[in-house]
């Protein structure tokens, strides 16, 4: 990777990293639905009509995997890698085919630890948009930063 | 599916249901981390062992999507599918290659909409355990249930 990476000192509250882009398209949810969310409408256009979505959509999953990918390649750019303990995940509408989504990341919090002092955690919030401009995922998680000084 | 379809009227508070169970290799792990989440610690035996992880170790976006298909074919059975709004989700233990996950779904809570008179939502803990009996995955979400009335 390229990108300069970052130690726990160098998050502020309040940062704004604007990410990348992907497309997705039918091809792509229906691939990741057989292997990982095999339901009808994740898997196929016209047995998705009858159901809740009304149509083909992106597993949930699906949506999480690739704003992890958009993430990795063009977020927060965190030494020693992007490490999530968890955190919180909604999704408000439905990813669909033909769709690009894009990633804005804010730092919601900064906390060294109080037991290693090698590292600490930022909480960051990543929020995924479609081409309209809606949002079809905010994830609030919180990452593990090294210390600069470790 | 063969499995009987609930709907929101069947879920009671402390209902468990025991899932099934699937193995993960180190080929899986490679595959679903190119993919999503390429990082060198899901990526490759020899660039794990210097990092955080201190080997190969599953994404936690390929332990929902694994816990997901678990949920489809041995979770809790929801008439029109497994729909989820959201969730919390925390990785206690990175999930390693040659372990074999298992899946268990408890019934937290039951709501009838308040405007919706046809659907409600159910919140569920599903619980991804490793071969050791260790917690690799904690997921806490609403799902849409349909009334039985509907």
């Amino acid at each position: 990777m390229t990108k300069p990476m970052r130690h726990l000192e160098d998050f502020a509250v309040g940062d704004v990293i604007k990410g990348g882009s992907l497309t997705v398209d039918a091809a792509m949810i229906k691939e990741f639905a057989a292997k990982y969310d095999p339901q009808p409408f994740h898997l196929d256009e016209a047995a998705a009509e009858a159901t809740f979505f009304k149509g083909l959509a992106a597993s949930g999953w699906h949506t999480a995997a690739l704003t992890m990918r958009l993430i990795v390649e063009s977020g927060v750019a965190v030494s020693g890698g992007v490490i999530g303990a968890g955190g919180t995940i909604n999704w408000p509408k439905a990813l669909r085919p033909g769709e690009t989504i894009r990633l804005e990341s804010e730092i919601l919090e900064v906390r060294p630890s109080k037991s290693r002092p090698d590292r600490g955690m930022i909480k960051v919030r990543f929020t995924t948009y479609d081409s309209t401009g809606d949002v079809v995922q905010v994830l609030v998680a919180d990452l593990v930063a090294p210390r600069r000084s470790a």
